[in-house]
């Protein structure tokens, strides 16, 4: 049995998710590995006493600095907003702990690379939270283009659709002040969508973009009958072309802004061979075509994925039951523990968060510019 | 803060599902009640064993009459197969412990008779595992009918379509033993069925219906290199039709050789002023068209199911992340603990699981007869 | 070239559609088939000389009996309601003409044998109106099955869903007059079902039912305030179950009071080695799911039915570009006048349309008895 | 009765679809307009004199320069590949023909610049064939939008998604070949998109693009067993970004290389109020959202587009029956002989063939220039 004693910053929602997590991983995989709620630490001190006491952790914290260094923690779990993730991660780095980090992992690819190479000169094993990568059906997907199965990738198109910002009575909060939050959509979506495409693709070479705040200003949210308005910074929608190092060509967008659609993760890529299609309101389902069938039976396949052979599922329930949001995130911290517990670095990881930074940090860079900007200045 | 004990017979998938709810509804729902996994018990010492360490359990145990009279146990939990519901109830009942029982309740509608008589007199809270109408589609449907979104019910159709069979090879197991598990997907998949009709439309009260086992042997599950064939002594699919108390007319098919569809559960209501669609395959989307919309703008909607307004939802995640599985069951056990700490009945209860008794008892005899049959005989 | 002068008895839904169809095959199938519209007949003399202006006919006609013994007729194209097949038909083929007859046949099993056996003792080519079976995804499937893809048949599954009827304020008119149309969706929709099933499946040896007639008055159309009640006298639902001669079990359903349902023929059918599906509604689209795929990569597909080797794709746009209603009645008239061109019989006839009301007839008497009815009695 | 004689340059594909259209919306739409097939021009004899002979027409020529200026002809047909287009049209209104051109319009801006001061010049009613504004469930989506029903737009997506050049057998024509053709899907699909961009949501004033030729070499199509290898010289892919004068932005994609997509003109629309979406491959359906709904109730209805109060369905079938690629094409054409039976203008037509071709050539120097080009230069 490995206890790993776990320090988590930030309580709210992915608070929420990740202690989940931490409580479940040992009952669907390794029950050797031993993951314990230590301490979750906020600034509000009500607040994170209550989720403390709701989560299941052993005790709270409201300064994050007393939590980085204490000696018993193993990991420090990082799910505050992107202001704070390169100062934390420093800080838990130099004491030598493990680190995850939510994404986006740092407010631009300077922090992003301080990150990664302080993690690299500490030996920690790091991992970086795009928690789709372990949906098995987009896991499932990476293996069919691993094997081929639909030849080589020529098109890659995603959106990522919400509509949270649509009403414009939705008060203001930190996503949308770029001081804490970086960007809207641009980081906050489009840092997964980036993420996935990397892993399913290669990498991102060139970018040109737009972007558009079509509410400029939002009500704070208060008691008061008369309500404070307040300017938002950030973008609501972000779009951009892409071309990948194996000549693939791709378009990616992010909104909240997209009226009817609540977390419309959907990608499509075409290849010499086949297509693959990914919706993640239908997280279960893969659409898969193929060129090597008779021409009068082609058509896109939609792969309940729930079976024994596909990834994760072995260790989840009998074939034809489904999978819902917080499943992605225990097998993703399940494969954290098992990376920790052999010594072994954990993929996607700072190194990814700085190469998705890059890709943001050059899409913000065409705004101003208006061409094309390359990924590797 | 509330302790609950628990003592669960079967380790299993049921066991598997009840335990993972054991564990997590304090995290989701209310944390003064805190369910205790007690004890697991199981045939198969070894396999018992594993499973109380892999799900949590304090202890495990080979003999059910060890467990049902233990003192400090409030609950007994039984996820066995049909065959020993009754006894194992009985028994726990004698004991004055709560029971929950999954379902189908009991073998017959005496069984099932003679559980609820003993229920009722003993005073403990019973519940039927009917999970289904936890899901929060299903339960929004329920609410929708109840505020007459639909008008008044005038058709019911469902089908419950699996393909675990389909394939010749697909070993014996007890599910395919009449001693067992009384029937096939007629107890197995209607049962299900049945109380969704009846918590969504009311009581049936007349039917008739077909079986058919089109595969009449299969082999048992050994080593040897020759197969010894057993035979089938369940239905592989269960049809029948229906006519409700309330005017309504319904159809109802369960069968576990429809290709391609897995855990399929479909059932569309159509009333006087509206139609409700479901589909377990898609359990977080809800169809619904209503009459009373300008002709030029009618259809069927796809409800995204996952709002905190929708029912259960406020306890999960943001909206648009869609719930698996589990969850319904984590809900349904939430609910349970409630009743018993409020000391109130809950429903479903032995009550309907003796009421679709009847319903499935009326099919078999119909079987026999060929004519209609009362579900009141 | 050669010329086929069509006399049609009826002039409003299929009137429109028959025309449409005898003006285009040569345009889209073989142009040395020349049907002419030499005379369209109805009783309201206004309306059916608006017809034969607007459907292009070169005459018009108020009393069949002037139609179906003219001598330089060729066919004579029913399309009346059903109480006037019979007569009709009988007379038609007394003077030698070629008859298309719409669906259903006749009022019963009877009026269909008496055509049939007039037909075949004439050596007339006769066909009837289930145009659904060459609606290329359909005719697809039925090619699919002969080959073997899915096996052999277990079970067909189909619902033939509409919604006209709820709305209480519907007007009476001749379809609910059970002296005129026979029955209500029992045999206006059920036949179209029970025609796709004997031809995808087999024959139908046995079944038992129910019907329902949710609103039993209907006001009379007409200009008054205070308008006349009427009293509906077919079913507006119609439910049964069945077996085929080939060991396969199935479910039908026929109703137009399925909310938001338009013309949802829907049919699902299971084999041991595959499974098919359909929607009307999405006409160009075929389901087929295959056991002999990887378990991997198992789903069901969606074959967009538009390709170049798909039945009678050939003839109409490039793959992609989808068909619409009408266009299967141009493939059923372009394959109806090549069997007269070349002398040949034609399915569906008036034998399938006696076997049919046959089945139609068992199903009717089971709502007496309350049991199973033979087909063949 | 008006009779319009019509002279068609062309044969193939949009041959065949026009020569349909003319002999049918006498039929469907105003029986006092009679469309009459003159002659139809083409310059391969034997193939075009088949064509007249299949499709109806009185006769055909191989030279347009003897069709163009017959006096007996009202109406010229431009279904040529595009490279054609400015010439025969020129020649066309410089005879007082009325002239229908099928898209793109021109080669470049400038062709289309000249054709339409040609066009209104001479007085003469011209249209240009974006067909798709006559599929009604568009047309609906366009009466909805005008009626504020989704509120003030904000996004636009669209994907023209085909993959018949996904197979590198494929043989080379003259799609591919950019002295005949322009571009590929640049101008050949997003010419259809940007139509229906500017029609439901208004001007385009820049963008930003990129294009790829993923098969620069295609064999020629031969008898010879050695095929000659062709250059590819348009685009297999072209993607932009995209702001209008309103403040909305959008995103285009067209390719030929999408696997499994057949004629997938996909859009979506985002407003302050609502949403809307289709797809062509299921060009009867219309999805809408509206943020108007009780919260709980909100989801996307799909609007199957049949009913009488739906745009043009009145001329057709009853509800729940779906329309055809075709079908639209009668729409088009029926208003376009409305328009000119009445003298009016139509839409669209030359203004915006010269304002979709000031986009496409936008795109087309960003392509080169690599930032965003401004679509009034």
């Amino acid at each position: 049995m490995k206890t790993l004693n776990i320090a988590m910053i930030g309580y709210r929602f992915m608070g929420k998710a990740h202690s989940f997590a931490f409580g479940n991983t040992p009952f669907f995989f390794d029950r050797d590995i031993n993951p314990v709620k230590k301490v979750i630490c906020g600034r509000n001190e009500p607040m994170v006493r209550d989720a403390a006491g709701q989560f299941g952790w052993e005790a709270y914290e409201t300064d994050w600095r007393k939590v980085v260094n204490r000696p018993d923690i193993d990991i420090v779990d990082i799910a505050t907003p992107p202001v704070n993730h390169c100062e934390i991660a420093l800080a838990a780095i130099a004491n030598g702990k493990h680190v995850f980090c939510e994404k986006p992992l740092a407010m631009n690819a300077d922090e992003a690379r301080r990150m990664l190479d302080a993690a690299e000169r500490a030996g920690i094993v790091h991992m970086l939270g795009h928690n789709y990568r372990r949906v098995p059906a987009i896991a499932h997907a990476h293996d069919l283009i691993a094997q081929g199965a639909i030849g080589e990738v020529r098109q890659f198109r995603a959106t990522y659709l919400q509509d949270w910002l649509v009403d414009p009575d939705h008060p203001m909060d930190w996503h949308l002040d770029a001081a804490v939050a970086g960007s809207g959509p641009h980081s906050d979506l489009n840092a997964h969508v980036i993420d996935l495409a990397r892993w399913l693709v290669g990498e991102i070479t060139a970018v040109v973009g737009l972007k558009e705040t079509f509410i400029s200003q939002r009500p704070m949210e208060q008691l008061d009958a008369q309500p404070i308005m307040m300017d938002v910074t950030v973008d609501d929608a972000s779009l951009f072309l892409a071309r990948f190092a194996g000549g693939a060509i791709g378009s990616f967008e992010a909104t909240r802004m997209a009226g009817g659609r609540k977390n419309a993760l959907r990608f499509e890529i075409n290849g010499s061979r086949g297509s693959i299609a990914f919706d993640l309101e239908r997280m279960n389902e893969l659409l898969f075509w193929s060129l090597d069938e008779p021409l009068a039976l082609q058509g896109f396949r939609t792969i309940l994925v729930t079976e024994k052979v596909h990834p994760y599922l072995a260790n989840w329930w009998p074939a034809g039951l489904t999978l819902g949001y917080e499943n992605a995130i225990v097998n993703e911290f399940a494969d954290y523990f098992q990376c920790i517990s052999q010594g072994k670095p954990c993929t996607p990881n700072f190194h990814d968060g700085w190469r998705i930074s890059r890709v943001l940090d050059a899409v913000s860079r065409s705004w101003d510019s208006g061409h094309w900007e390359s990924c590797d200045d």
